[in-house]
């Protein structure tokens, strides 16, 4: 446990819900040694076992599985599956090949971002959306129904089981000989217990990485120790999306980095909107004067010790004071010896170098605008 | 306390994250005792304090004030602000007095329970729908997109605070003096703190009560010690929808009883349903067909002891063990001297007085249909 005390008012009892999920996989982690836990989809999900560090150090040295059972899925099915999805993101979607995954910020009428789920095509005119947290679904059903469009958007059985770290690729292997020499954002079917399962080259760790997509939930404990087994010398363990591994390379937290309140443009996702393919797109007319951000997610370096968990925004000032923006995300990082962070910056400031202050709840603290990402660059 | 333990597995150490909201009452509820908590739209919500059956006892014979934060509160706005929910809804809206707040089930175009908010028409073209838990602005967002409304829907930054308990009135008469005689589920508009804000004599329980909309959180801790201060002498507490006063009343918590799974018929809420005068509602033509359930939410009876918490929906069987329907909410009532629970149980066994199982994690138990709720009846 490497992890500091929450403030006592932070550490909070939990009252387990039917209207909560557990995942198939709750007594594996708890076995395992999840340490904290949080809601994701209403669902329960790890937020690390033996530390945020030293799960960050395996990570980045073996291999994890990771039960992210809180990405829900969505499944957009019928003749206008494409023409519903294409509706909800500025990504162009025309060119996707039938074995890619595509990463789609999901973009409402007045250019804000409500999900930015993992789209994977799974037939024809067939697709599922890995969501962040919020119930994009909803807004696929609004819009089909407010369209009249011939698909239907609902909530199929499935469950993803992430399998990341630099040795993920020699574990799956053990499994699928031709798991492997699958492309990054590629796709394929996998055989496992009898049954026909998709593997795709995606996750939201920086390191080589899988995810398994299991239809019904009663297999996934065999499943589960199936793989524990096939990577037992790889030091397999189980494990969680790390804060700090996630903040060095980039991978932003809907809900946390970015919200409604955001264009992808702000998010930092202009590669992911191409808007002169896409005037369906409902957001497009709301994007098309709003691609020069005047404010902008940045990677920054937050001075001094360990920072407290970030629990809500934190300010953001120039050295005179003056609001410049707000800080999201930040953890500690052994490996760069400072403190990682993501923060929103107003365009005048987020030059690199520039030299900031964070209101942190324990006091201020310098704070720098750094070029790249870390595991980027 | 009169809660029991709940099993260890259950009591989590819960991870506060910037993606979650705390209410700007936090504080007040933790100085008043919240001894659990939940996560309902995202935001931290208490869920009892004394325990489920002293709050309970008080809600009865006093007045409670409920941080009710986790109702999210969605505003639609614009010209075409009555058509987008009346698409939304089965409930026939067109001779909505404009003092008037109406229950409304949200329902898709499969005929699959959405939400079931209470819609505020606040203002010509201007509606707020205080939600239950679920995204339901994402699927009003998708309607007006894909049907080309001229509307806006937005979270506004609105705060519901409760005033429950039969003396409830009494309080709420001596800072306004004409909410005494507000009638029921109508509105008007009140003054506090010098700001004009909106008072509606709904809440989630049983016993008489107002809600009270707040725009913007800075003011909510000093409405909070106001109300408390002005109630000292009726023995106003903090509180929070209760477990067994819900059960008894009738009052069904979407994601527990009912889900997307369930039509409103289903959900027992025929009775909001005007299909005649609703064609343009996006359920209408599934649900035409769908009037006669199979199903139906039942009160129900629990034998033995005190039930343990209901973590995940409860299998129902008849007597020779056929599954006939699942237990979704249950607690022990000190005044019925029994457990009360919500079942969905299928139309052959659904008569009052009819006998049945109920598989509860510490063992088989004999269960029986009651004819209506304990506090309609």
């Amino acid at each position: 446990m490497d992890e500091p005390a929450f403030p006592a008012r932070s550490d909070l009892r939990f009252n387990p819900s039917n209207r909560l999920r557990r995942s198939p996989l709750f007594d594996r982690l708890e076995s395992a040694g999840c340490s904290a836990w949080s809601i994701y989809n209403r669902t329960l999900i790890p937020q690390w076992f033996e530390g945020l560090e030293a799960d960050c150090a395996h990570l980045r040295r073996a291999v994890q599985l990771w039960d992210v059972g809180g990405e829900r899925v969505v499944e957009v099915a019928g003749p206008d599956a494409l023409r519903l999805v294409q509706m909800a993101t500025p990504r162009y979607l025309g060119e996707l090949a039938p074995d890619r995954c595509a990463y789609i910020p999901a973009v409402d009428a007045e250019g804000g971002m409500l999900n930015d789920p993992v789209l994977t095509r799974i037939g024809e005119n067939r697709y599922w959306l890995a969501l962040a947290d919020g119930d994009l679904g909803q807004f696929l059903k609004g819009l089909a129904a407010g369209a009249r469009l011939n698909v239907r958007v609902f909530e199929p059985d499935v469950w993803i089981l992430a399998i990341q770290g630099p040795r993920s690729g020699e574990l799956a292997g053990r499994i699928w000989s031709d798991a492997p020499a699958l492309g990054f954002f590629r796709w394929m079917h996998v055989p496992l217990l009898g049954r026909r399962m998709v593997l795709a080259r995606t996750g939201f760790s920086a390191t080589r990485g899988y995810e398994l997509y299991v239809e019904g939930s009663a297999d996934l404990p065999e499943i589960w120790d199936r793989l524990m087994e096939a990577g037992q010398d790889l030091d397999v363990r189980a494990g969680c999306p790390n804060l700090i591994e996630r903040i060095e390379a980039g991978l932003l937290s809907y809900g946390n980095d970015m919200t409604v309140e955001h264009t992808p443009f702000e998010a930092g996702l202009g590669a992911f909107c191409q808007l002169d393919f896409v005037t369906e797109a409902v957001c497009h007319a709301a994007l098309v004067n709003r691609q020069e951000p005047v404010r902008q997610i940045r990677p920054v370096e937050v001075s001094g010790e360990k920072v407290p968990p970030v629990a809500t925004l934190w300010d953001v000032t120039d050295r005179e004071g003056r609001p410049v923006g707000k800080l999201s995300s930040a953890a500690w990082s052994p490996e760069r010896k400072t403190n990682v962070g993501i923060a929103m910056i107003a365009r005048e400031h987020w030059a690199p170098g520039t030299r900031l202050v964070v209101h942190a709840p324990d006091g201020e603290r310098a704070m720098s605008v750094r070029e790249r990402f870390w595991s980027r660059s």
